[in-house]
């Protein structure tokens, strides 16, 4: 069995996009630009936001962190957006989810430039993956296929079992399995809440990507022997015992699953840290499209 | 056994679209107007434009045809299409496809104002189905979800398996039913030329949708009883007793498949006549969504 190393690898990316970074600073190029857009004092908001500005100082970008008011109305969003849009010196952007209710979540990722999407939300860059066209792959799933490829995941002509059809994991994730290339070229069964006898689905699959967000769902007694497993699943559980209160619990029984997988990620540790580096990843794409 | 009547459904939506322009032109609205652009003489391409151009008349649209000879260059198409964009009176426009070897389709598509793209190429479009937002579908899954509900066919949390991924059948299908809503909320597993051992996959199906081109291809030994067959191949084969010389064929042992079937689509008579009144239905959004 071997566990894949989200830490391990994300920062192993890290240190690659670094020393890019520095022989463009090198060469006198302009280095990469994030802006994160945060709307309101949403705690969990705030800690991941402030990751991705910390993982930006650490590669070297230049990163601009705007936060709004949790009163911010929707015209408000939309000009800073736009702003965000014109702005030569930016070279992508995010907006942080969830935004508050007076706010259209649709209406505002439809005014982001593509060009400037790094998490390839806007459905211009959602549509261009599912045709097959080059574009920015939402952070999640392009993590998810950096780690496959990194340890040399099989996955042509296996058959991948995809938990939870939600529009930034399990829907692109199932797209991406079955695109031709590697990784990819599986057979692809994407199930979610109407999915009835679910565990005689996921007991056929050689790659379970669960992203269900149900602590402990998926039990040993649920998988193949040397099945591969992708623990997308983030859940805080309450654990008085620990110094902040919870435990952070993936969607896969970590301690029985691991016995009979071929490879499976820990939680913490396994996708969650990937997320963030190819979000660096992205804006460096985003950076070398662009030509100011 | 219930015949998926094709050709029956797609007289009835001309009919529906019909009466509506009807009344559009009593009260002295502008009727939708469908342009389609085909480049070279190829035989096939012509009689399905010629198609789509007569069952404008039917339903009373205005139809523009635009033909080009096979030397047009990529700049050429690119500035016919700029064109219709333009043109106000125009509500949509189609491309037929394959275009020839000097021309980039994705090039195309791209020009193509995702507004006017009836056909629901345009990557934004695509995106947009992908994302559960309200867009043009692709023709033929439109018209694999019209016939699914006009016959009240159960999706929700069946098990559909779609055989290929193209960009126009397999890849929207495969999501289309597993959206949320009906027809859809299925589990869905999308098979392709690397899945192996597919018989053991449809086996399983619920719901076979097949896009393959592989004229026989599903037999009776490989679908359970009550399966529901949608079967979207259409091959022409060669049969010397028929005054055209071949025989359509579709994906489908339809003689014994039907056997063990609840519902089934004939080929032909089945999915193929849904396009055309699909691309039509296309259109009619497209009209009442703009405002000249």
């Amino acid at each position: 069995m071997t566990i894949l190393d989200g830490k391990k690898i994300s920062n192993d990316i890290k240190n690659e996009i670094a020393a890019r970074v520095d022989k463009m600073k090198e060469r006198g190029e302009k280095v990469p630009h994030l802006a994160a857009v945060i709307v309101g004092e949403d705690g969990a908001s705030l800690t991941y936001v402030g990751s991705k500005v910390r993982a930006c100082e650490r590669v070297g970008y230049k990163s601009t962190m705007i936060q709004l008011p949790h009163t911010t109305s929707e015209v408000e969003l939309i000009q800073q957006i736009r702003a965000l849009n014109k702005d030569n010196d930016i070279d992508g952007f995010i907006v942080q989810l969830p935004l508050p209710p007076q706010i259209d979540e649709e209406k505002i990722l439809l005014e982001v430039d593509p060009s400037k999407d790094v998490d390839g939300f806007h459905p211009m860059n959602f549509g261009k993956m599912a045709l097959d066209m080059s574009t920015f792959i939402p952070a999640t799933p392009f993590g998810i296929l950096e780690l496959l490829e990194r340890y040399k995941v099989e996955t042509q002509g296996k058959h991948t079992v995809v938990i939870g059809r939600s529009h930034i994991v399990g829907r692109p994730m199932s797209i991406l399995m079955s695109r031709k290339g590697w990784p990819g070229n599986s057979t692809v069964t994407l199930t979610h809440s109407s999915t009835k006898n679910i565990a005689d689905i996921t007991r056929q699959a050689d790659i379970i990507i669960s992203a269900l967000g149900v602590p402990d769902f998926l039990k040993a007694d649920m998988v193949k022997d040397d099945v591969v497993i992708i623990d997308v699943g983030i859940t805080r559980v309450k654990d008085e015992s620990q110094p902040r209160g919870y435990v952070i619990k993936g969607d896969v029984d970590f301690e029985n699953v691991s016995k009979k997988a071929s490879f499976i990620t820990p939680v913490p540790g396994g996708v969650g840290p990937m997320t963030i580096a190819m979000l660096l990843k992205n804006t460096l794409l985003a950076r070398e499209q662009r030509n100011n």
